[in-house]
C-alpha cells in the first residue's frame, strides 16, 4: 500500500512507450506491457493511431488478450479482433464473464462473428449463444450468470462453512440471493449481514425479502437509473416466472451511466457515440458525410427561401448583409431549449404531466428573450445603418423567430420521442432548419413588404 | 420480493399524485409522500413547477427531509432550504454523511450558510466546518469519514467478534482498511475476504497490501476516472503523510461520472450543468441571455464581413443568396471535430503525446470533405443558378472553410485547456465565428475578384 494513485500516469507511460516503439526497443515495449494493469493497456491502445495500435498488440502476450478486449471501446475491439486469427480470439473469449463475453461478440460484424463461433467447440458455443440469447441493451445481455444461491432453511454456519470451503467469491460479490426449490428469487442477504448474524439463525431470518428484483428484458437504460436513483451496487436479475438468473453489478452499469450521458452530445454533433478518435481518415471522414449532406440541404433548403426574395436583395444589399443574424440567434436559443428538454427526458423529469406546462415555460422564456434581444437588435441597426424603420423590421423578425425557437425546441423533443426518434440525433437538425427559414421568411418578407 | 421493479413507475405515481394535490386532497398527498423511498420524492419535486415544489414540500415530514435534501440536484435543493426555517435545515442536515453535508452546504448561498452555520450547536458546526474543509470537487469533499479501520495484528476471528457485537457496518461497506499505530494506511481487507479467511489468521496475512489509496486533494474526475478504469467500489483517502482520512464509495461517484458526462452537452449549448428545467421564467431568461449576448456579437461580426462586401452584394444578388451555405458547413464539420477531441479529452485519449497526431489527422479529413463538398455544391450552383464560374468560387471557399473548420475545431480544445478555459463551453461560440468569417471572406472576396 502506501503508494497513492499517481495522476496523469497514463500520460508519462504512453511518452515511454512511444519512445521505445519508435526506437525499436520491443523488448522494454512488452516489458511496459506486462506490468500494466489492463485497464490502462486498454487506454493507451485507444489513444493510439491504427497503425501503432496494430504494433502494440502484436506484443502483447495471448494470456491477457481477454482481460484487455473487455475493457477497449466498441470501434477499437472490433478492430482489434477483425485483424486476429479466430482460434486466438476463441482463446482470448475463454476466461470472459458472460456480460463481456455478450458485449464483445454483439458488436462484431456477421462474418466475423460466424468464423469465430464455427472455431470454438461445442461447450463454448453453447455459452457464446446463451450470452447472445438476450436482445442487447436489456438487463439479460448486461448480466452476469455466476451467482452464489443460498437455500432459506439452512443456517447462517452452515453457509459460512460452504463459502469457506469454496474460497472464492465471484468478482463484486455484495450480496447473496436466496432462492427456493423451483429457482424463484426469495430474497437477499447482503455480504456484510453474514458477518453480523448469529451462526444460529436460518437464512430465511436474516435475508431481507423486501428488495426488488429486475427483469430480464428491462432496458439497460432504465436498470441504470434505477441503480443510480436507489444507490444500488448490485441487483438480481429474474425471468417472467421470478426465477433468478443471474445478477447485475455496479461496474456494468456504470459504463452504461457513461454512454447514455454521452450518447446526446455526441448524437447533437451527429457522430455515432462509439467514434473512436484514432480512427483512419476515410472511414471517420465517411462517417462524418452523412450529416453533412444532411445539413447541406438544409443549407440549401434556406437558400432557396432566401431566394423568392431576389427581387428584394438586388434592391437593398444592407439586407443580405444583416440577413443572417435572425436565425442566427433563433438558432441558438432554439438549441438551449432543445438540450434542456432533452436532458429534463433523460433524467425523467420531463413526462406528460408536466410537459404542457414546460412547452409554456420555454415559450414565455421565448417571448422575453425576443423583446429583449428585438430592443437591442434594433438599436444597434438604426444606429450603424441610420435607417430606423429597418431596426423595426429586423426586431419584429427577432421575436417571431425567437418564439418559433422556443416553440420548435420544447415540442420537438417530445414529439420525436412519441415517433420514437432519438431526438438527439435529429433534433437539432429540424431545429435549424425551421430556425432558419422562419428567420428569413420574417426577415426579408416583412422588409419587402415595408421598404420596398 | 417477487416483486419486478415496475418501470416508469414515477409516471403514474406523478399523476396520482397531481391528481390528489389539485383537488385538495392533502391527506391523500402526505400519504403518497410517505410511501415513497426519498429518491422517488426528490424525482417528483424536480419534475415539478416551483410552486407545486413548494406545497409539496410543506407537506412532506420534517424527519425525512434530510433523505430528500441529499437525493435533490443542486439548484432545487438550493430553492428549498432558501425557503426553510434555519432551524429547521439544522435539523434535516443532522442525520446526513460528510460527504452530503459538504455538497449541500457548500452550494448555498453565503448568506443562507452563514444563518444555517448561527443556528448549529458548537458539535454541528465543527462537523460542518471540517465537511467544508476540503476543496471543492477534491476527494476529500466527497469522501465519507465512517471509515471501519482494523489493526494488522489481530486475528481474522477477533475482527468477526467485533464485528458481530456491533451489529451494523456503515452503508456500502465492502471493504476495511488496515492501519498502524500512527493511522498510516497499511492495506486493506476486502469484506468477502473475511468470510473465507481462517479465523485463527492474522489481518496481516489476509490484508491486501497493493491496493493504492486515493490522495484527499485528488480532483474528483480523476477520482472518477479511477473507479471507472479499475472498476472499484470504494477506495481509501489519504491525507499527505498517508493516514487514512475517509473512503470513497462508488455511490457518489456514479453522480460524478453522470455530471461530467453532461457538463460537456449543457456547455455547449451555453446552459449551466445544474439548470434547473422548472426553474422561473425569469431565472431562466437571465441564465441564458448572456449566451445569446455573445451570439449577438458574433452575428454582428460575420455581419460587419458581409458589409465590406457590400458593393458586391448590391451588384449580384445572388451571392446574397448563397452567402449562409459555406459558413454553415463549416460550422457543422468543426462542431463535430470539435465534439470528438472535447469528448477525447474528457476521457482520457487526447493528451500531449498524440494531438499532433491527431491535428494532422483530423486536418486530412477537413481536407477530404473539402473536396467532396466542394465538388457537389459547385455542381448544384452551376446547375441552379446556370452559372459555371459561380460553381467554381463557392467550391473553392467550401474547400477552403473545410480546412478552417477540421483545424479550429482540433487545435481550440487543446489550446483552451493549456489555457484553463473550459472548451465545452467557448469553443463551439469560437469555432462558429472561425467559421462564418473564413467562409464570408472566402466566398464574397474570392466572388469581388472574378464575377465584378
Amino acid at each position: 500500500m502506501a503508494e497513492a494513485f499517481e495522476s496523469k500516469f497514463a500520460q508519462s507511460q504512453l511518452t515511454q512507450l512511444n519512445a521505445a516503439l519508435n526506437s525499436g526497443r520491443f523488448v522494454s515495449v512488452r516489458k511496459l506491457l506486462h506490468e500494466l494493469p489492463p485497464s490502462d493497456v486498454a487506454l493507451i491502445l485507444e489513444s493510439s493511431p491504427k497503425r501503432t495500435r496494430t504494433e502494440l498488440w502484436g506484443l502483447i502476450d495471448g494470456d491477457i488478450h481477454g482481460d484487455i478486449l473487455e475493457e477497449l471501446s466498441e470501434e477499437v475491439r472490433n478492430g482489434i479482433i477483425t485483424g486476429m486469427m479466430p482460434a486466438s480470439v476463441v482463446d482470448a473469449l475463454e476466461e470472459m464473464d458472460t456480460d463481456d463475453l455478450a458485449e464483445t461478440l454483439s458488436s462484431l460484424p456477421d462474418e466475423v462473428l460466424q468464423d469465430i463461433l464455427a472455431s470454438m467447440d461445442a461447450q463454448d458455443r453453447l455459452r457464446a449463444e446463451q450470452a447472445l440469447s438476450y436482445g442487447e441493451e436489456t438487463a439479460g445481455f448486461i448480466m452476469n450468470t455466476d451467482t452464489i444461491t443460498l437455500r432459506p432453511d439452512v443456517t447462517v454456519d452452515v453457509v459460512l462453512r460452504y463459502i469457506r470451503l469454496k474460497g472464492d467469491l465471484p468478482e463484486n460479490t455484495d450480496t447473496f440471493y436466496v432462492v427456493n426449490r423451483t429457482d424463484n428469487l426469495v430474497g437477499s442477504v447482503p455480504v456484510a449481514r453474514l458477518l453480523t448474524a448469529d451462526p444460529e439463525e436460518k437464512v430465511h431470518d436474516v435475508m431481507d425479502d423486501e428488495a426488488e428484483a429486475v427483469p430480464v428484458n428491462m432496458p439497460d437504460d432504465e436498470v441504470a437509473s434505477l441503480f443510480e436513483r436507489y444507490n444500488l451496487l448490485s441487483a438480481p436479475v429474474v425471468d417472467e416466472r421470478n426465477r433468478l438468473v443471474g445478477r447485475i453489478t455496479i461496474d456494468d452499469v456504470v459504463d452504461i451511466i457513461r454512454e447514455d450521458a454521452e450518447h446526446s452530445m455526441m448524437s447533437m454533433a451527429g457522430l455515432d457515440d462509439e467514434e473512436d478518435t484514432f480512427a483512419p481518415v476515410l472511414q471517420s471522414t465517411q462517417r462524418r458525410s452523412v450529416w453533412l449532406g444532411v445539413n447541406l440541404l438544409t443549407a440549401l433548403m434556406a437558400a432557396a427561401v432566401s431566394d423568392l426574395f431576389e427581387a428584394t436583395l438586388s434592391q437593398l444589399a444592407v439586407l443580405a448583409i444583416l440577413n443572417t443574424i435572425v436565425p442566427s440567434m433563433g438558432g441558438v436559443a432554439g438549441n438551449q431549449t432543445l438540450t434542456l428538454v432533452i436532458r429534463g427526458m433523460a433524467l425523467g423529469h420531463v413526462n406528460e404531466s408536466n410537459s404542457r406546462w414546460l412547452i409554456s415555460k420555454e415559450l414565455a422564456i421565448g417571448f422575453l428573450n425576443g423583446v429583449i434581444w428585438a430592443v437591442l437588435i434594433a438599436t444597434v441597426i438604426a444606429l450603424w445603418k441610420q435607417d430606423a424603420m429597418l431596426g423595426v423590421i429586423i426586431a419584429f423578425a427577432m421575436l417571431v423567430n425567437m418564439i418559433a425557437a422556443a416553440l420548435s425546441g420544447a415540442t420537438l423533443p417530445i414529439i420525436m420521442k412519441k415517433l420514437k426518434i432519438d431526438p438527439a440525433l435529429a433534433g437539432s437538425v429540424i431545429l435549424t432548419t425551421i430556425t432558419d427559414v422562419v428567420g428569413i421568411f420574417a426577415f426579408l418578407g416583412t422588409a419587402t413588404l415595408f421598404l420596398l
